[in-house]
């Protein structure tokens, strides 16, 4: 049996260790064979193919990063691309089945591909943002959280010395749980995320009653949130033709609005890529190599257009069919619950 | 409403921030006063009482320790001790419940007050090992697992340069899930636990194979773990007599025999109480306040002698009747899918 | 004797621990009393004092900010300002000398201070931006470089997955020790400092040169650093039309003219406010600790309108006059010597 | 020119940056060659040598260990040992010069290869005790400050939790200085060293002070302590019959004294090796790149015999004749500054 593994999409840190955790089980438990996709569905489309022996993944599970890199490439583009072609090419290279760690889109075209052409495929899901619906937590998540959370920390006492309010945006696009988690755990002011719009003159509100009670502000924003209502999503627009979203967008936008209701002086961190890099937690290698291991069993179990996932405290697979399209959104529950300590 | 908190027993990262999240849902949602028994259940039985306001619990998320101090004392001794003792100084101070943070003992007492003295508390679990069956993880074992995490990859690295095995005692005094997800984060070549009894010799041989590989072995070890024959147990057993136990233990027997077994020169570090100290990650920050403010609406329902738990991604309020009296193992399935590594 | 402590300008970790140093010093030596200047040389202008006591300075020196608040506030403006009317307000509190922890600006406004009207006032150098030439290094410094040195850490796994550059934009108004010492410490491939100015042309030279190493180009930035030549000047100037200084700047316009001329696609971040805040490092916590220490025997030697610094590992005491008005820069043959590294 | 590298002795955070610093600077001025000797001396003298290529060094800086292994060897000592062998091994090799990189037995080996063969070898001080008198600071000290500091964060608020004593023993055979440093970054309440003897029952005096006002002691040893009179230094000896010095040593003797003389509970933690290894502060990995880059410099200056150094924030080469043989003790003013925090 000869396994190859990809990692597609954006950064996460875990990705290695899944392929750490794929690979050990695989050359231990069944002398299993791995060869490695470059860049994600790219190297699949253009058999860009590397051998993965043992020694490769040493030391893997606290490295960040991918060691195959990765790329937004579409199984479905390009030459080698479409079930077809990729099954020729497999066979070429003597690939039993296909390990693809990535986001909604990757699991999406793996279960297409399986569907429409019987490739031997199955997924790892892979988001920072923890916006898939079928699993518990995703790897890179709690990594991302603890970073965002350190960042607070450290704005927190800096914002006090200068009684400033400090705006810092988290990564979130759709969803808000990078910020909820870190708003929470950092003892944020105001939790802003994209499920729950909210009005400027709120936002003020909160940050102004924070300074009432002798505090420095702290607003935790997703880079996903919107406003709720027309002047301010128009004032946003307008920015942008200056280039802003470019610039981190959202905090630096907000910073600015809210000196200029409250009067108190107010300054935009936007965090960035530092999310997504480096050494996981804990609790992502082992989530990470504990998906790897259990994407292995599946392989030989043959359960072809399923998705490892985490449920509780067990991995579990499910069908892709049944786990992507829906986005895993920061239920009203969870919000009402920290909202209890805004303001 | 005037709610009574304690913590009891050993020191665990997250009891501040219980604290802090339980005090701001109450005063926030429930216009609750609080009162905090100074060391456990001491404060109980000796009416040891202080306010908290909502200014004291400032900042507290991110602080290790607790603010109300803690003991192993238990609630039925003592001359203030009992559920009609207790219910009297309840009456006295005009407290209408107790918040019982603490482990197994504490639950159990608490459970024990409500049944026989119709005493109002609700528990919150605290076990830095996660020992307690009710709940998936408990807050303080994620910051522990990180720290030995930590300690594991320094070690690993001095351990290369010398070409020594180390061996790392951890926390686990009757569960070895700290061992068992430090040690796969970590990339340890041997997990030792209570609920997996080995033999010496088991242990020289993954220490051999990882040296014939040309690594350095890296082996964690809780420290309740016990040799599986009569032989080490005696060897065990007669270090006690030169008051070892005080010492550390486990990894400090183990170490030596190693050595000796094996000819590879090998250390033993005790991480000890670092593991219980200074600050929570954010997930252990987020699962306690969360934690803590759920205790206050268990409260506010009358949940009398239950306790808040986390299953999944929810917070939920279980009988602690069914709650404690069984012990969180690692179960089978997980030492074996740790095993691969192991070697 | 009594004391009055102000802390100004910018946010800095270790300003707490000098506090604490002092008062910790003063308290036990030498029996002496302290009060603080709210929010730096505003307190003194507005005679908002607060006593502190032993117990305030309680677990200090790992704090991050200042309790005393900070501000920008010149002590020769206002009402209460200038020589004259601090003297009275000293009289009028019972206050005998200032110790003034600031930058340029304060240390300047001190010396002044005791000039031209005999203020009894040390100052203790703060300058994140290490940018004072009288001291080998100053507090905070040591932290912010490590703090940039994580992101480093972190934006090189995430730039080696997607074969990206990344550009990180340090502090450094005027001199360039953060982007140095970051770069060196992160293995940067490009170093870029307000003392060396560069071209684009020769910044993307670089890149290109680590790309076709295989490598993805890492680009450290100090906000102060300036192109060589007049095109970029003017670029440069007509971006901030559009208000981009207040948007962190210079990595946001270098990114993508790398990408335009390299074709390398290119990310900035700007770490901003988190470098200032936090907890001060082991290093800074000694080096603050000390020299609030030291300027209390400044103080008790009279050795008004002098400043204490760091020589080598000791602490000394030399006139502010002949302190101030050299800015620390990165000297030509510290830049040599880490530019082996680049490109 | 080709310049064969070792690192001797203990393993410190720092010395694959001092490897890569060489490697790059050496290939990218000089179009140097490098070879390195495996586990130190024992790889000159038994000829194990391996070449490093640019490439080998890619990411070292913030790699804990040495690639090219360690060990305590003696250059003078097997059938390869002695200038005479050594300088065959090297024509044989067509190895120019030596860099040694290791402590004080490594700089006065190589000074008399020097003296007594002409063997062309220049020296990197290597000590995380910074026990060398030639260098203001020695890389890897600051990283084990470092940790220790947080060791003690984390300590202090479990203290504090139970009211216990903690007393925790770091590295320093010979002198106090991460003792020292640590201390006084952490608020120890006693600090104690190879070079101030102590009684135990000035010791509990500090103690005893400290719990007096309220809060938890908190002792830091250096592993090298010794009590200041016989009774203790006997009942010191007796321990080690039953093995101690193996078991960490000096805290576990020291708490129990405590408690038995204060009655307060006190708990010993020994840090060990997870001091010694991980990743170096940034501090110590742009001191440890510097080093490494001038060293090669002085290869090229012929500057045989030597061994560079830091003074002040330069980089200087000092004859090793000169720097050796004298301790880097903690002076008495340095502990007096210290002392007024104890208690």
């Amino acid at each position: 049996m000869k396994i190859g593994i990809l990692t597609s999409g954006g950064d996460c840190p875990g990705l290695n260790a899944v392929i750490r955790g794929s690979v050990l089980k695989g050359v231990i438990s069944y002398d299993t064979e791995f060869v490695g996709f470059r860049n994600g569905w790219r190297g699949v489309v253009e058999e860009d193919i590397v051998p993965i022996v043992r020694h490769d993944v040493r030391g893997l599970a606290k490295q960040g990063g991918t060691i195959l890199g990765s790329s937004r490439t579409n199984p479905f583009e390009g030459e080698g691309g479409g079930p077809e072609k990729i099954q020729e090419m497999l066979d070429r290279n003597g690939i039993d089945a296909i390990v693809a760690i990535g986001g909604e889109g990757t699991l999406t075209a793996a279960r297409r591909l399986y569907d429409e052409g019987g490739i031997k495929v199955i997924g790892v899901p892979k988001t920072i943002d923890n916006d898939l619906a079928a699993t518990d937590y995703s790897f890179g998540f709690d990594t991302a959280v603890q970073i965002a959370t350190e960042a607070i920390d450290r704005l927190r006492t800096t914002a006090d010395s200068h009684g400033r309010c400090m705006v810092l945006e988290v990564m979130g696009r759709h969803v808000g749980w990078i910020a909820l988690h870190s708003g929470m755990a950092g003892g944020a002011h105001a939790i802003l995320i994209p499920e729950q719009p909210q009005s400027i003159e709120q936002i003020a509100e909160w940050v102004e009653s924070v300074r009432d009670r002798g505090r420095a502000p702290l607003v935790v924003v997703a880079e996903g949130f919107k406003f709720d209502d027309m002047a301010e999503a128009h004032s946003h627009k307008g920015l942008d033709a200056f280039n802003r979203p470019r610039l981190g967008g959202i905090a630096e936008l907000i910073a600015p609005m809210i000196e200029e209701r409250t009067g108190i002086e107010s300054r935009a961190t936007v965090l960035g890529h530092i999310q997504r890099g480096g050494e996981p937690t804990a609790f992502d290698r082992v989530l990470a190599t504990r998906l790897g291991m259990a994407v292995v069993d599946a392989v030989h179990d043959g359960a072809w257009g399923s998705m490892v996932t985490l449920r509780g405290t067990d991995i579990e697979t499910v069908s892709i069919a049944d786990a992507v399209g829906t986005l895993n959104r920061v239920p009203q529950s969870r919000y009402d619950e920290a909202k209890i300590l805004f303001g």
